[in-house]
C-alpha cells in the first residue's frame, strides 16, 4: 500500500468515526468517506478490528511527531510544558473548538479496552508517551532551576495526564469546556512547579 | 413499587452492568441477576433506558448520601477535602481493588452522553455535586485560614474534579493505578492549598 492510499484510508476513517461514532461504524461507511470500495479496504484489512487498530498506530505517529514538532524549536521548561499540555488538550485538528465528535468515538474506544488488548495496548503508548514526556520535561527543568527542587517529576506528570484525561472525558460526558481545566493547569504549573512563583503562566 | 423491590432491581442492574457491560446489556440479564421475570421489571420501566436512567438517579442518591454521611462527623478543612476526593476515588462497593467492571460500564455510559440527553443530564448532576462540594469545603477552608487566601476556589475546584475524573478514566483504559493519582493529590493539597504547607497531608 502507498503512503497515499494509506492516508487516505486513515483520514476516511476518522471522519467516518466522527460521523457514525465507534460502536456503530462499519466497513462501508469507512469505504464511503473514502470514495473506495468495501472490497478494497478489505484487501488491505481483514476486518474493521484491524483497520481500528492500525488507524490507533497512525494517530500515535500523528501524535508523537506533532508533539516533536511542537517542542523542536522551544527551549524554556515553562514553555516546554505549556507546549506539551496545550498538544495533549488539543483537538487533532487544530481548529478553535475541540472536535467534540472524535473525542467522543475515542472515549468509546477506551471503554472498550478493558475487552480488546489490540485496543488497550496502544492507549496505553499514548499514555505513557504523554506521561514520560512531562516527566522529562519537569526533571530538565529542576535540574535547570526553573522548577522547584522538592517536585516528584514522577507524581506531578501522573497528576498532568489525569487532570488532561479528565477534562477531554468531562468535555464528552458533560460538556465541560476544556479552557476551565486549561487555566488551572496555568495556576498549578505558576504555583507548584515554579522556582519563583511570582512568575505567571499562560496556556493557549 | 416498594423500596425493597426497587433496591432489588437496582443492584441487579449493578450486578448486570458488571457482568455484561453496557452495550450488550439486556433486559434479559438484568431479570437474571434480580430472579424477577423480564415482564415484571417492565411493569415498572417501559425500556432499558428508562431502567438505566432511574438506576443512575439511584446511583446519585446513593452517592450524595454516602459523602454527606462520610462528612457529616468531620470538621477540619483538610480532613473534609480528602473525605470528598476519596469518596470520588473509591470504588462503589468500598472494596480494597477498585470495581473495575462497573467502572468500565460507567465509563460506557459517559461515552453516550452526548447521544442521550437522559444520560447527559445525569452525568451532569454528579459532575456539578462534586465540582460544588470541593468548591465549598475549599471556600470553607479559605475562610478559616486553612488554605492559602490567593487559591480559586473555583479553579481548584474543577482541577481536582478533572483528577479524579481521568484517574477513573485511565483506571478503565490504561490499567492505570488510582493509588498514583492520589499520591498526587495528597502532594498537591499539601503544597498549593495549605496556607501552613509543612502540614502533611494522607490519603486513604
Amino acid at each position: 500500500m502507498t503512503d497515499e492510499t494509506k492516508h487516505d484510508i486513515m483520514r476516511a476513517t476518522y471522519d467516518a468515526l466522527c460521523r457514525h461514532g465507534y460502536a456503530n461504524l462499519t466497513m462501508q461507511d469507512i469505504a464511503d468517506e473514502s470514495g473506495k470500495s468495501k472490497a478494497s479496504l478489505h484487501y488491505h484489512y481483514d476486518s474493521k478490528h484491524d483497520l481500528l487498530a492500525a488507524f490507533l498506530d497512525y494517530l500515535f505517529e500523528w501524535f508523537t511527531e506533532r508533539m516533536e514538532t511542537a517542542l523542536a524549536d522551544v527551549d524554556d521548561p515553562v514553555d516546554r510544558l505549556v507546549v506539551v499540555i496545550e498538544t495533549a488538550l488539543a483537538p487533532p485538528d487544530d481548529e478553535e473548538t475541540p472536535h467534540s465528535e472524535f473525542q467522543t468515538a475515542l472515549l468509546e474506544i477506551k471503554a472498550q479496552a478493558p475487552y480488546d488488548d489490540a485496543f488497550r495496548a496502544r492507549l496505553v503508548e499514548f499514555d505513557h508517551f504523554l506521561r514520560d514526556r512531562i516527566h522529562a520535561v519537569i526533571q530538565d527543568g529542576i535540574e535547570r532551576g526553573t522548577f522547584r527542587e522538592d517536585v516528584d517529576p514522577g507524581d506531578a506528570a501522573e497528576f498532568i495526564v489525569s487532570a488532561t484525561t479528565g477534562a477531554r472525558t468531562r468535555h464528552v460526558a458533560v460538556e465541560h469546556r476544556i479552557d476551565r481545566t486549561r487555566r488551572s493547569l496555568e495556576t498549578y504549573i505558576g504555583t507548584w512547579l515554579l522556582a519563583d512563583d511570582a512568575e505567571a503562566v499562560r496556556l493557549g
